[in-house]
């Protein structure tokens, strides 16, 4: 795993990061909307009475703010002898900070701990614009993204 | 949604279907291997404390015997205001059973799971060959799937 530069830190997120820029972030991705410091808080509830599912890591910048986020959503399947499934999901490296290589970082530490939780997997679905990215990371294509929208 | 043909019937998996045939059928999907009733059960319990997250879904025929499944697993996000998205995984019909439109009916069903779970997606991945069949199922493409193999 590459190191990060100089100051910068990952570690998995907790309800007090509500103010360090993780949802600023994520609008480099996509929609985000606005999220109170209370259902930020209850979604993070969600996620650590479940962290055998629910891991999401963020990238701190020396100034204590989000460089990047990420999360593994590790699945229970019959398949595969009851194996597990990670599925790497809203990568976002904060538009000041790219270049830095820190979306490799945290690509492969999400794939760690999908190894860790005993995967025989890890998937995402991404733009093909992305590909290339995710090819750098160590993945390859295998299928295709079908998607039903509410 | 399509009626099933007569006799048949649809409900959540339990413990008691082991000798069902959920996994033969699930060999026409993909490597199953030897699982223990004891291994079985033990991940429909893992399943069942967390409801809100994990659905399996069993099609019966008039035997009671597994004609196919079929499961979505609902994620909770940050992005879309905390929003959700069902990932619909491991699809199968039994080899006998092909041709009775078993599967649309399926995925109708778990896409309405995802609906009351107030997911603003569902989502799967699939081989291309499959893409015309969730096409027909009211899905469309939208990216690619990228996996790492351990
Ligand atoms: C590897 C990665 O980060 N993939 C993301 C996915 O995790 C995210 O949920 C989705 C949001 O798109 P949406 O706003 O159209 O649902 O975009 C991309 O597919
Ligand atoms: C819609 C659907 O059923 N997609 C399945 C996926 O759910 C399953 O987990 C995978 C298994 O493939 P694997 O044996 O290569 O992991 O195949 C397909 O992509």
């Amino acid at each position: 795993i590459p190191a990060l530069p100089e100051g910068y830190q990952i570690r998995r997120i907790n309800a007090d990061d509500y103010e360090r820029g993780a949802l600023e972030t994520l609008k480099t991705l996509t929609t985000v909307g606005k999220i109170s410091k209370e259902e930020f808080t209850e979604l993070i509830n969600t996620w650590d009475k479940n962290p055998e599912i629910y891991h999401t890591l963020l990238v701190l910048n020396p100034s204590g703010k989000v460089a990047a986020i990420g999360s593994i959503i590790v699945e229970s399947k019959l398949i595969h002898k009851c194996g597990k499934v990670g599925h790497i999901e809203d990568i976002a490296v904060n538009r000041n900070e790219q270049g830095k290589k820190l979306g490799l970082t945290l690509i492969r530490r999400l794939i760690n701990i999908g190894a860790e939780a005993g995967c025989y997997k890890v998937i995402l679905d991404c733009d093909p614009a992305n590909e290339l990215f995710y090819v750098k990371c160590g993945l390859s294509r295998t299928g295709v993204e079908m998607q039903f929208r509410f």
